[in-house]
């Protein structure tokens, strides 16, 4: 059976919550926070507008579910950074290069809201080394660790590109 | 002519938008970019609610004035680490200490939420040398540096401490 395909969408709908939750808990590399912050982004960005909750989504669309998102903004109180705050393609997803499509939108989409550095931040856990290489083969570098951070043994890893 | 005398305070009050937006002007560091963001968390705070808005205050009093103030609270998807978001004192006050006495206040209000860290965020340009030494006094140990994170030729400096 053939899967349906892919499109790419913004901006957000009023089914995205709960579609986004799903896609993030499906993903099972997020806790029950981070699940729950990923949905509460979507909420109060939905509520607020894009440009006033600073938050920008790409939603990637496969028939009924969503396959993959990612949500981008602007740093306050720099100029030009933004972050990529969210990234996540479901597992069936994952061999088509989604998780790259998304990657190359959200930096387009940075550009043109006037980005000239995009940083991603990751857990340094060894099971996090998957998202260190995809963001290493998306072209960003690792600018610094912080030990720790996250919680015992679970640091930050900052990594960064110019765009 | 003495000063009245300076008292620490929570929660926020009505008045705290306006007279905190006074302190962080003249307290002369702070671009426009940071004064708006320092009052906009006053004001999202208020209506929100500290525990609701994730934002904790101290307010240092000294007769109608704010002569400074901390701001802290849970970093999200973290295990009891918290942030120092604000740290500001008014020029006349910075000899006395008050720095040192809100950052205590901050670091005892953070530990009875469970904090059992604190991180702190300095900008790493040669003027803002100061503040790294207030941090250093204070006990906090610079974790990492992220070159350009604010613009080209100012970084970010992350300082931490196990409280």
């Amino acid at each position: 059976m053939s899967r349906p395909p892919i499109r790419l969408r913004s901006p957000l709908c009023a089914a995205d919550p709960a579609r986004i939750e799903a896609l993030v808990r499906a993903a099972g590399v997020f806790n029950a926070a981070e699940i729950a912050i990923a949905r509460e982004l979507v909420v109060e960005t939905l509520a607020r507008g894009e440009d006033a909750a600073g938050y920008h989504f790409l939603i990637a669309d496969q028939g009924d579910a969503v396959a993959g998102y990612a949500c981008y903004g602007p740093i306050p109180a720099t100029e030009n950074r933004f972050e990529l705050y969210w990234i996540a393609v479901s597992p069936a997803a994952r061999r088509g290069g989604l998780g790259q499509q998304l990657m190359a939108a959200a930096e387009m989409g940075a550009r043109a809201k006037g980005a000239t550095h995009l940083f991603a931040e990751a857990s340094d856990r060894a099971d996090s080394q998957p998202v260190h290489a995809f963001y290493r083969a998306c072209g960003y570098t690792l600018h610094a660790r912080v030990p720790d951070y996250h919680t015992d043994g679970d640091g930050l890893a900052i990594f960064g590109k110019r765009l």
